[in-house]
């Protein structure tokens, strides 16, 4: 079973994800600045999200480069992750349209934990049907970014009850990690 | 006549469909939790839809692996599929707005109905141009788990008639019946 | 350069044309069939115009199977074509919420027009650049299906003033004319 | 690293930006012609947004069509530009729904703007990774429609505060001076 027809259907549902969520940004009837100020929190809830939804489309992509093979674990692996995905736009609406109150704030977290999570399951179908002396396995197994994304996900929930603008910190710092670009597999493929 | 486009469509398609149902769950104006209340139906009917249409593209891929030429049949009876899953997003928002009352749900089994035996007839297309004697015919002639779909779903209107959620436990469990990774192809390709 | 792209391109917007249609079915309040009732127009529209854009995906696939190269000008009249495609979300919603009134009806067949001189103007600026001894040369170059298209819109649309029914048959006449599969290009490449 | 992926990401991305932008064209419930004239600006902007975003996917082909690799700020530079054109679907309905007025006119300048740098930002990155040496450093070095578009953008900003339509001519202008096929990269090609 060759990974060319999840590629695609993958790349197709997250250029789909990344690209609604704009659609939430309706245009205002006034054409002054100021009918602009009430989108300005459903921009930046729209930035993030984009920028982690082209994350997981980055690191898919990457982790694919070393795939050789896929079966019916990974395809329901992959299908998780996108359902994860998906919901995106949703929380991402919610946080916007409430500038950032805590119970979107904390939703937002639980569906990156989620995404994070299937991403993990989707790792760990692929680490097994490769084998552990496959590239891929050398290449992923010191994930250390995936770890400590899944930890700060894992305890920026909770900390929204103190505020949820500290939450919403981690979140960010996490986003602005992945874009520095992803060497390890790059590396491992070199050597 | 070569399948990758028939695959590149049928994969946008699906993508698409798959994910503008996340698009009836509208983020709610108040961010308490209650506000959320009303969703729940919409959700479980979106995650009920998107397990339904990624199994379409599941089994899709899988017989589109054995597939080696499509004609003008073929052609006409995937696009009749892509027809019959392009109406499943209008029936989970109906389904779910209305909290899964009797009709809305009939109207989801007419359509799950149709689904399977546009795909069905997809497979003898494509079974009529490999020959009897094909991996293909060989890996799908024995589609019980197609078969038991179509007749669960025969079965699931009438039985609205009694109480909706009947059906909604009958359409689940076909579901969840699917979510196995499809063995069948795979066995006979690896003989 | 290669028609790869190209043809990634326009499967991508012709998946996203035909199946963002459908949003306009919008899941009425109530559960009772005759809450569907409004919906049926809305629904004729949308299943013609499925057919009317799976049908230029059709044949777009089928004439692309026979394409060798691509240039700027095939590149722009693909545009324009996809342009015109565009347009028929619009003029379905439109056409399905006044009931196939006549002005609906009219523009309904100024874009299929459109479509169809768009599609014409892809076709020559294919065979300009392949030569007049091509292999897609002689595959269209007795499009007999095209000119009748074109020719039967372009009276439909006057017609719309004796009766719009008049033309939504000639419409729907055209597209059951286009269901029966292409022939044409199958024949000149088995020969 | 291989360019096939990004190429369908991008394209996925851009068919979707290109296609959702006709959703703001909604229905209006007459059917009369005059119903159709607030719409006039809409179309308009739609058509030039159109327009727009074909001539980038254009570009964007026709420069990976001599790439050859990727590295991880080719990745990031692509991200850039896809999210700057993934705003043009708003900025095309402001400018639609006020009429040409001067804020959206110049919000609308602005993305522009932001697109041509990113696209900028995009090819010095693959020249980086390819070497001065390479076609694609040769293809597009004297990047004159390129550095033209951008100045013009720089400068109809401004020149809104005196009329929006100077603006908008200016817009248009850039868009028609792309409109015609760019030779500059077959050019290098063919020698």
């Amino acid at each position: 079973m060759n990974k060319s027809r999840i590629e695609a259907f993958s790349d197709g549902v997250i250029a789909i994800i990344v690209t609604i969520m704009v659609l939430e940004l309706r245009a205002p009837h006034g054409s002054e600045w100021r009918d602009l100020n009430e989108l300005v929190p459903k921009f930046l809830s729209y930035l993030f999200s984009f920028i982690v939804v082209w994350i997981y489309w980055n690191n898919h992509h990457h982790m694919f480069q070393t795939v050789q093979k896929v079966n019916g674990k990974v395809l329901l692996a992959n299908g998780l992750l996108l359902f994860c995905l998906s919901l995106q736009p949703f929380v991402t609406a919610w946080m916007g349209e409430n500038h950032f109150a805590r119970n979107p704030v904390i939703l937002m977290g639980i569906v990156l934990l989620l995404s994070a999570i299937s991403y993990t399951l989707l790792t760990f179908a692929l680490i097994r049907l490769h084998g552990s002396d496959s590239v891929l396995k050398k290449a992923i197994e010191r994930d250390r970014k995936g770890k400590i994304s899944t930890f700060a996900y894992f305890i920026a929930i909770p900390l929204a009850f103190i505020h949820p603008y500290i939450s919403c910190g981690i979140y960010a710092t996490v986003a602005i990690m992945w874009l520095v670009p992803d060497k390890r597999i790059e590396n491992v493929l070199d050597n």
